[in-house]
């Protein structure tokens, strides 16, 4: 007998120790047995090729999963950090828009499924009206400058500034915010407890009281390179818009603002000398392929991220644009049902063009705010005028 | 009786030193009676009062105006000068693609009727693969530092750079081309016997001898501040785009970018720090509402205009693209011909929405040309294969 979890939230922490974030195959069976069952499966060894190999090892050294997860949820608690998963009023609903980017190319492209958070803040709350300033960690001291400028105008306006906690950008962003007493989220490709890079760890520690520490990694997780590439698609997620202050011509910046343009959120960039290869990678960004926006101050990227009322914007007044604040996924699925018909999921996933899973959780939600009904397990609309 | 001139150039060139250029009455008189007839009507006082009132000073002092004519062509050579009109063939076609952007509001943005140039070259084929270059005259040291880079590799690779012969981005402008010996033309908003600013003066005889020096007013006119205005449109018509080098929020060069993206050519410009306020003017023309083109160096520029097969782009290899050598004006009336039937002027300029006058004038270009033939007063066009 497998001793397994009895919780789905441990066996998602669990499953998190094992299989990087973003895993499509994971993804799939988790959409279709749920967490423990998933776990039990593993375990068994019973599931597709690829994830048996990329599991056994941590199967074989693990005879008991419950208590494997007992471990985690004590190596949690004692870094002050604790574990969101979808469906938490705290999770931010946003992050589901990346199902509408990942392809069977980039796998690792899913939405986080498990989020290690230290800080006392609420993530979702946080997240609302947010902006990501990311760029070198070899960053000039002019590129220092004008991202502490930008992060300060930010949060004096109340926006919160998301970043990845790097030398150089990240960092002056992080501080800038903090130095005007705004919230500010780091997004980790390291666990919480000891966060990368090491210099940083004072002002980790700032932001766990002022802000908010996420990573998809459980609390001892070492920073690895292709966890930087995977963690910037929730950087981008997370914040209405994207401000890219300095990169040189291979910098990881890029790849964040590519996530930014693809999940359609407002792509940014300020500029610097073209005589500086501090910013050369920024002027190439400018020149496409994806629509980037010249910002030289904090009024300006909330003029931006304002403008196409995001999914993060300020609350709008109107009383029809509660459909406004719904995220990319909720509204296609909302628009996807018919008029005073009812619809099964199968169909309404074709038309939203999102996987069954996320249309069936999506729809749980949905129904959790008032917007659809649940008929002889079939959808309709809740309020038809609304929508 | 009136002693008239007896050659329509120098009738213009009377008309061009009482008349301030692009005047919409003017314009129309002289399409309707042609230079020599309407310099009779002006002295007969037989025009729309708002002509007659701001030439009657001029016809007052002015018995003969054969003998001003006399004095404007001895001026005119004196300062080694010459006067270009439409239909010459050093003529810069594209210049009439003015007639599309100026309206009722701004008269003053007719095109060009007549040009003095000083130089050796031919205006037309000078102009034929140019950028304009253009910014503050307060520049800071990097700006001139980017517009002299600009400018040298832009000569280098056999364009020609178009500026208005100010102090600071300007002069570097020209100066980096000529350094590279590349050809350089300056459009003035005073005459060319003493161009201003004085300061530049011995740039402008280097211009002279390798580019060559534009204006719309009689040699010894002084600039006035209208005049730079009205000299701006020349200069983004001119050329296939225009860079904006450094400018401060209320910089001329900002009136130049509008008339370059009215007249659909390339506009951009080049950033700088945001902490300078020499490129608070540029950054803002990065926001709107125009689409601006960051560049920052040469080889950028080359791209962007030749990317969009403008008038002035490299000549093209393919036989069908002889039509887009053509002028936004020619290409419009070409198009607006009915294949293998005759139409009529007012017709044609109705279809091509273009003044009656330009599309007279346009045809007979045309003609030339070998596109169009005028058949018993109406036109057709003579290779059908062609467009």
């Amino acid at each position: 007998m497998i001793n397994l979890p009895d919780d789905p939230r441990h066996a998602l922490m669990l499953l998190s120790s094992m299989i990087e974030p973003g895993d499509a195959e994971l993804d799939d069976l988790l959409g279709e047995v749920g967490p423990i069952e998933a776990v039990e499966r593993i375990w068994e060894g019973n599931v597709p090729e690829r994830l048996h190999r990329i599991t056994s090892a941590s199967v074989a050294c693990t005879r008991d999963p419950r208590e494997r997860c007992e471990a985690l949820v004590s190596a949690t608690a004692a870094c002050e950090s604790r574990v969101l998963i979808p469906g938490d009023p705290e999770w931010p609903e946003q992050l589901s828009d990346l199902h509408l980017v990942c392809d069977v190319d980039e796998p690792h492209l899913r939405p986080p499924r498990c989020l290690w958070v230290r800080g006392e803040g609420d993530l979702a709350a946080m997240c609302r009206r947010s902006v990501a300033i990311v760029g070198a960690r070899a960053a000039s001291d002019y590129g220092e400058h004008v991202a502490d400028g930008l992060a300060a105008g930010l949060a004096e306006a109340g926006w919160t500034v998301v970043s990845g906690g790097a030398l150089g950008i990240d960092r002056a962003a992080h501080l800038g915010s903090m130095a005007r007493g705004g919230p500010t989220v780091a997004v980790l490709a390291s666990g919480v407890q000891q966060p990368y890079p090491q210099r940083n760890r004072p002002m980790f520690d700032l932001i766990a009281r002022n802000g908010m520490l996420v990573s998809e990694w459980p609390p001892s997780s070492s920073p690895m390179r292709h966890r930087f590439l995977t963690r910037n698609r929730v950087i981008a997620a997370l914040a209405a818009g994207t401000v890219v202050v300095e990169a040189g011509t291979r910098s990881g910046a890029r790849n964040t603002a590519r996530h930014a343009a693809e999940l359609e959120r407002v792509l940014m960039f300020t500029p610097g000398p073209v005589t500086s290869s501090a910013s050369t990678g920024v002027h190439q960004l400018a020149r496409g392929p994806w629509e980037a926006r010249l910002v030289t101050r904090a009024e300006e990227v909330i003029e931006d991220v304002s403008g196409i009322g995001g999914p993060m914007a300020p609350e709008p007044a109107s009383p029809s644009s509660a459909f406004d604040r719904l995220t990319e996924v909720q509204a296609r699925l909302v628009e996807a049902l018919p008029r005073g018909a009812l619809s099964d999921e199968r169909s309404l996933a074709a038309t939203a063009g999102v996987p069954i899973v996320t249309a069936a959780e999506t729809l749980d939600r949905l129904r959790e705010l008032g917007w659809v009904e649940l008929r002889d397990g079939r959808w309709r609309l809740a309020k038809i005028d609304a929508a």
